[in-house]
């Protein structure tokens, strides 16, 4: 059994985004079916409708930075009920009984986390669709509570860009104490720096655009170096604990691991793809340093990032959109001209209709 | 005050070694004075004659795995007495204050760390030399005792190719239920195959060369896989906890990558240069891995390091030569023809005299 949904998304490679009709499962037992409020734009979804990882499918409804009003709920439900405020990130599935899955690590799967979009139901064999659209419905298990006290259309985008930037931080144990630096300043950086500055961390912005300064200090950031800078670059060389590097580009990371101290490491969230130029081991071996990488974030450490964000009065600076405006959106996410996430205001679908 | 010491040493670069005299300081109060009785021929030695770090100055003598008897100590001396058998190994000294060195680390000490040989001793400005040669004084700090039960030739080793491999592996916690990889099998190798077995740890060994299987086995591997074998490294992927490197040149890490297992980290601890080819950040952010390296190891840890191998009854492999072999034995470690250490008995040099 199916429900007909109405989205916006894309037929084929590089279209553009229009209105299309498509199909999602009824509530199972374990389901929750959300209306969908708001839906934050990712990065990663113009990546997906342009096909850069070679692994798009066609119609294609991005989205999944996702909050709603839970509208029915299955059989079995017991963690919502109808009237609830839900959030689903990008994580829809997974076989849920593996090593990482048992230890809410659902982000590496061993059988492959379902995506929110762009995936296959493992239950149904169907297509999984994003939040750029009316409604979603997803196991409960992979939906989050989004706790009273943060503004809905600032809520969405914590589910990818918060806590995409909040597991490395947790993971490499950021706290008090901590000099934690952030690598450029978009929809993950600027969550990278809130968080970081919550969770007590001296926090410095790296960027090569001088102009972002006052709005990194206005975000939490303690300093602002200039990468471009070879001054201001020396002057902080082996000083950071953590680097959170959320560039999505190639781009050349030995001057930043110069900048690391002892034990230090620069974690990888942004960018898939060969690390050009050739990374020098010199540093990472006289200094003990390490390169990792991180992706997102397992449904339980998203959902104490939900409250962390609550408790100390974080979210996300939006541009709230009509869903109309959404290709004008991605053609300006392309020029980085978003402070710093466009959020869907999911009402503006009702034009459609 | 000075005194004469016969060593052998290269005047220039690329000049082969033979015998010369050069000048020691006297021991001051914190110094003991060391007749050398073995010294390992280490893979950085022919780096270093041969300027291959670009950072040699000449005349130069070799030598950072020094075993001998102590005949001497200054005033303010209490580590040591004459007679005790002391070892020295890469770090002669280091600013002594700062954080790392308080810390017992050394190697990373952040003015820098007084390398053995082709250093500069602080105090006095005189070129440091290695252990080529008849005796060495060194502040008893940096002098570790060399616990009984290790015949003395195969304790040399432990001293530089022991501590590189001891260090990474107790750093990344090694031990019971770790899965440890060991990349290349000569001096480092070798030793950190036993280490690691010592530790507890499930241990394989990554070779190019099914003839290196039954030495490996019987050194402490448990599984031995070939790595250019296809089939092979696919039957591991995701299995390491941590892959010590010991792979002295420029080579792919990547295939490694893919044997780590989620958090899993590589350490590179032999080759200093480029990462060629580059480094693909997939690996890294879809299982949470680390690309890490580690130098050396600190004065506290390879005291403890040695005491580990006298209880677990573990030495290195070693060639015993005549220091007037010294060259053939550059040109056949060139081949990697060496199980696992040359060691030169340093009594040879006696015939020079």
């Amino acid at each position: 059994m199916t429900i007909k949904v109405l989205g916006y998304g894309a037929t084929q490679v590089k279209a553009n985004l229009a209105p299309l009709h498509f199909e999602r499962r009824e509530v199972r037992a374990d389901d929750v079916e959300i209306e969908i409020l708001y839906c934050g734009v990712c990065h990663s979804d113009l990546h997906q409708v342009e096909n850069d990882w070679g692994m798009s499918h066609y119609p294609l409804v991005p989205g999944h930075e996702i909050v709603g009003k839970v509208v029915k709920v299955g059989d079995k439900v017991t963690k919502f009920k109808v009237g609830d405020i839900a959030g689903v990130g990008c994580i829809v599935d997974s076989c849920r009984h593996c090593s990482p899955c048992e230890h809410g690590l659902e982000q590496y799967c061993e059988a492959g986390f379902i995506e929110t979009y762009n995936g296959i139901d493992p239950h149904d064999n169907m297509p999984t669709y994003g939040g750029y659209s009316e409604r979603i419905i997803v196991s409960e298990r992979f939906a989050l509570k989004i706790p009273k006290g943060i503004p809905l259309e600032a809520a969405a985008p914590l589910l990818c860009a918060g806590i995409t930037t909040w597991s490395p931080l947790k993971h490499w144990q950021v706290g008090k104490n901590t000099r934690v630096a952030v690598v450029g300043l978009g929809g993950l950086g600027h969550m990278a720096i809130k968080l970081a500055k919550g969770l007590g961390a001296e926090v410095t912005l790296f960027t090569r655009s001088k102009n972002k300064s006052s709005d990194a200090i206005r975000l939490g950031a303690d300093h602002i170096v200039l990468s471009t800078d070879e001054a201001q670059m020396q002057a902080v060389k082996g000083k950071f604990d953590v680097i959170i590097d959320t560039v999505p580009n190639v781009h050349d990371i030995n001057p930043y691991l110069a900048t690391l101290s002892l034990n230090g490491t620069i974690v990888l969230v942004g960018y898939l793809g060969p690390l050009e130029p050739f990374v020098h081991s010199f540093d990472l071996i006289s200094g003990r340093k390490t390169v990792a990488g991180s992706m997102i974030g397992g449904i339980p450490e998203t959902q104490e990032m939900l409250d962390f964000c609550a408790e100390h009065g974080i979210s996300s600076d939006v541009e709230v959109i009509n869903i109309q405006y959404i290709n004008q959106a991605f053609a300006r996410m392309k020029k980085s001209d978003v402070k710093y996430r466009f959020v869907i205001d999911m009402q503006s679908l009702k034009q459609d209709k």
